[in-house]
């Protein structure tokens, strides 16, 4: 079946621009060489194999999931794969140990449960497993928030067979500020993880991995004292949420919901095809949902499951029923996971369909 | 292969208590014989023909969607289809006229423009197709707002080579009131339908069907005088906004999240790996993203995408790493959607797992 042009495709539809992921992958990818950084995106964010591969072609050390689905599917394409989430029960822990054997993994972990559950399940598979100590560092989601809490889990994991200390690791995800704003943040985050490395190293620990990084904090990444590897997700695709706090441009955003016009009745406003199934309904720091990729003073400003309400008080544009236009959501990660494929784009027309391949659990 | 007991299922998993479901649609088949009220259950909150089948079992009279690849999926099982919802574009239009001819099929619009293509399409494709006027009857977001331009629109409908006149058609969501603040809403409700059905009448437009209902209103649309019809949708699962406006009790949510812990590291809060990939994060009447259906005092106060987390400072209990919880989520449609299958109980032990068939468009 040949490709269908953008204007032949059934809306809404999940689209993608090449062009722009690969310049956000070379961007990140020169980011980390010149401040030697180790980097390891987050593939949450596309759930798509070729997409994780076309990290690996730019540069990436290895990659990062958040569940053994997204390991399994990635280990198709991936050597070095680490689960940033803690595996619970008998049947994650099978299917974390069936990865492919080439495959290197490791997993963070901030409790002892989950110490002695991986630990058995490593051993008994025969598999190594290398661990990073996850911490608080004041998102206050998960992690270990003392250094002497730390350093109790680091020596238990060195006790530990099957597992191997690697290191520590954290998500600042708490830090969402403006780009002006976060040098005082990451300051304040250097002296904290400072201390975590400090106590390590002490007793003998000292952690080869500290691993940090989020799309928001990215470009500063270099300022947190003692980080020897990122973690962005977000970054290879841009939404309008890193747009709002200055991790990117909107000429940036490589992914967009193409939608189409259904309803101009009700006056100041025209209703498109894409709603909270194709968008998805998280506030973000600007008000609404989305902008409009071709008119950008235009905003979301209201979704129901299969409505997305477009504000049209600030704009002369009176779209049309049929118009199409494409969305860029607040948060791409939860766009995309609405989607079965992704329609890629080069040159601004259709390549080819990726599926989303690691979609559920 | 035998199906696991809720003990050994993955997590997250969604699962519906088929008792609790029967029992919903029971109640809501008793209250529309009572009062005389068509029953076209909205099938958009399961998106699953197993359960469009349950519900014409119960006794609707036909089936709502709100996108093409609903009206195909559910006309495996549906003979009476209404689209609530304007298709345009050819590749949509195509696709709702290859609908297997003994569907009778209806569609909702508001536009000259959307009538325009429907009536080109059926005609081409010879297949009848009823037509219902769209109101906008306060919510603002699709529907003629005036009696005149429901006229107009109607005419033109009457007008159109393949089309029939149905009738009107509108959607309350915006009345999502405590069950006691509904009465004076519901009265002017009334009043502004009246006009538009007497318009129509005075025209010789008297419309057969007038199509209203949702799941905060459902038990009070007999107040709503001129109703022949209502489409509730969550009402077959509920959820957690539908308790908090008074539609239904937290014991009749048969839908819910099955989570394990995986961290209890930050003090005052348990994390479980069902995030907003899994319930959605939508905001609702009530703070947080759902409750713990085991304890619930316990309210889900956070998600990031594969962590929920439970606020601890409510309630004694206390749960440990590797501990189950079903969580019920605000919004039913939107967690549904989340998921590929849904685990159905019976006396609280699956027995059966169903595709969420018609995901996507």
């Amino acid at each position: 079946m040949p490709t269908p042009s953008l204007a032949e495709l059934d809306t809404p539809a999940a689209v993608v621009d090449l062009d722009l992921v690969k310049a956000n992958l070379r961007r990140v990818a020169a980011y980390t060489r010149e401040h030697g950084l180790r980097w390891r995106p987050h593939t949450k964010t596309h759930k798509t194999p070729q997409f994780t591969a076309l990290q690996l072609q730019a540069g990436a050390d290895g990659i990062t999931v958040a569940t053994v689905r997204e390991a399994e599917v990635m280990s198709t394409v991936a050597r070095d794969v680490l689960l940033a989430y803690p595996p619970v029960g008998e049947a994650s822990l099978a299917r974390l140990m069936a990865l492919p054997p080439e495959v290197h993994l490791s997993v963070a972990l901030d409790s002892r449960e989950v110490l002695a559950g991986l630990s058995r399940a490593a051993r008994s598979a025969g598999r190594p497993v290398g661990v990073l100590v996850e911490l608080d560092m004041g998102m206050r989601r998960v992690g270990v928030a003392s250094p002497e809490e730390a350093v109790a889990l680091a020596q238990a994991v060195r006790e530990s067979p099957g597992l191997t200390l690697r290191g520590l690791i954290f998500y600042p995800g708490h830090l969402r500020a403006p780009q002006d704003e976060l040098r005082p943040l990451l300051r304040e985050q250097s002296v904290r993880l400072s201390a975590f490395i400090e106590a390590l190293r002490t007793q003998g620990l000292a952690p080869e991995v500290v691993s940090g990084g989020s799309t928001p904090t990215l470009w500063r990444s270099h300022e947190v004292a003692g980080l020897t590897e990122i973690r962005p997700g977000i970054n290879i695709f841009n939404d309008r949420n890193s747009v709002a706090v200055g991790a990117c441009d909107l000429s940036e955003c490589a992914y967009s919901v193409l939608a189409t016009v259904v309803s101009t009745a009700v006056p100041g406003q025209a209703v498109i095809d894409a709603g909270s199934k194709a968008l998805a309904k998280e506030e973000g720091p600007a008000p609404g949902y989305g902008v409009v990729r071709e008119h950008p003073e235009v905003v979301v400003r209201g979704l129901s499951e299969e409505h997305g309400l477009l504000d049209l008080t600030t704009t002369p544009w009176r779209p049309r029923v049929g118009e199409r236009v494409r969305v860029i959501p607040n948060h791409v990660c939860a766009s995309v996971n609405l989607h079965a494929r992704l329609h890629v784009l080069e040159g601004g027309q259709p390549v080819a369909t990726w599926d989303v391949a690691a979609r559920g659990w």
